[in-house]
């Protein structure tokens, strides 16, 4: 099993959604991300919180094996952010975002963490992208996010982290921003061209799209969930997802590998949304997925002979 | 095979995309609708014209043996939709409804249609799809579709239609519309309560969710279709396609069935977007469904034991 390095946001959230509110509420792109990826595989997290981490956050991903020896913890907060989701929950509206001690985050690696063969750059400044992967030996598989933040901000920067990734997973409507494409079709096969040779479109409650540049689309719904409680953090939890099940393989992961990394991924983002935060996805176990992934496949699936017209 | 009996619109369009302009071009429920269904079944239109409806829009029809003989034409002029779509096409905006013809629209069907096994009532007003009803004998399975104007406007006459129907296609916006629900798993499973056994969402370029009261959900998105022209009809090409593919089968649709007929429906769809109006659809053959079914197939397949955890 190989080793997967992220590095990502660990933060408090207070979201509104029409089912609630959560205040101060353990988020960030490193937690939802480690805590799928760790079901599958073996996780390092590079990132930076505040004193006033709790202490069982911490233990939240060592119960999963994270190592949390790249976790800098310094004088200051946790980086916050509040918003709420309205309606149909289909975007979320930032009401505030304090970086804290994310401020002046400055990712060193530890030596350890060197030959890490799996990597993702979940979503921050591309110069910190930059940072981390020149600091990694020789990965074998690289993989970002990105937001319309960086998209409008740093592109340029952006554009060179691109370069250097195997894989983008990317929104739906941040796919379109990127590349001007009025779908996520074109906007996949538009962003294949910068660099990456798989391209994953998160669709939120519609699920994924991914292409590949030699073998095409492979695209898939969403898990039908019913009650949606909290959609932060989902896209994390499918890159998670989608890691793990590559690093668990343990080679250089085909077209046939990311399909199945995505089913993955969305069946695991299927569980976050289900409470606020990482409460559902914290309590996840292997057999829970395997259970989804069975009542999954009988939504997606028809028989081989199905479609003969 | 059964026949199929469809009424809904015989219209002309004017419809204006970011690809282009298309002025008084051939559109209306019953003409997409009746050009995919008759790829794969016999239909029966019941409607309205009026006496500007070119001889080539009528042997558009004749050619697919499509049975016109319920089809009215009355002075006047046909029924015309002027409207138009930006960016990421996802909503028409409406400039102009002319009903001309279709206002005093009063459906009455030819002795030789109230046999019909197979019924769909496209989107007109529910006291004519009520009319329409009334005057089949007995039929083995009747759907329906209707719009956000009948459900603000005439909410207690269509759910008598909905008691009547076995399944509604109905576009997911207005789904939520009618139920109060915040997404579409929810809205399909409301919708059964109101008396149909089977509910399809239908959700523009991220596929359909089909859900039948007895056996769940079924979902799969879009075909992969780079260069969208115009959406105009996708909607009604789905039902086409749908009752097509049900009524070949000459027996009470099962669930199964109705999953291949969702199939269909989608790929007919596929074609009718890539031009503006019928243009698209109406060149469509058997063998360019299946040479498209193949390449569909590859996008939303994996395979048996795919996603082992």
């Amino acid at each position: 099993m190989s080793q997967i390095l992220v590095v990502g946001s660990l933060a408090y959230d207070s979201i509104q959604t029409p089912a609630g509110k959560a205040p101060k509420t353990l988020g960030g792109s490193a937690n939802y991300f480690s805590l799928a990826a760790s079901l599958l595989s073996k996780v390092r997290v590079v990132g930076v919180v505040g004193d006033d981490y709790a202490q069982e956050d911490y233990q939240l991903l060592e119960k999963r094996d994270v190592d949390l020896s790249g976790l800098e913890k310094v004088k200051g907060k946790t980086f916050h952010w509040e918003g709420y989701y309205e309606g149909t929950l289909n975007e979320a509206k930032t009401l505030k975002t304090d970086l804290n001690v994310f401020e002046h985050f400055n990712p060193k690696l530890p030596a350890s963490f060197k030959d890490s063969q799996f990597v993702f750059l979940a979503n921050i400044a591309p110069e910190l992208q930059l940072q981390v992967l020149s600091q990694v030996d020789k990965p074998k598989f690289v993989g970002m996010d990105t937001m319309n933040f960086w998209i409008s901000s740093k592109k340029s920067a952006l554009l060179d982290v691109l370069k250097k990734v195997n894989v983008i997973l990317i929104n739906e409507g941040e796919s379109q921003m990127l590349t001007g494409a009025a779908n996520a079709i074109a906007a996949a096969t538009e962003i294949s061209k910068m660099g990456p040779e798989a391209v994953v479109i998160k669709r939120g409650e519609y699920g994924f799209v991914l292409f590949h540049r030699d073998h095409g689309f492979f695209s898939l719904p969403a898990m039908t969930i019913k009650d949606v409680i909290d959609p932060t953090g989902a896209g994390d939890t499918f890159a998670g997802g989608f890691f793990g099940t590559l690093a668990s393989m343990d080679r250089r992961p085909s077209f046939e590998d990311m399909k199945k990394a995505c089913v993955v991924g969305t069946l695991l983002a299927s569980f976050t949304i289900q409470d606020f935060g990482v409460k559902s996805l914290a309590k996840v176990t292997l057999n829970d997925l395997r259970s989804r992934r069975h009542d999954y496949k009988k939504i997606v699936s028809f028989e081989k002979d199905f479609v003969e017209i």
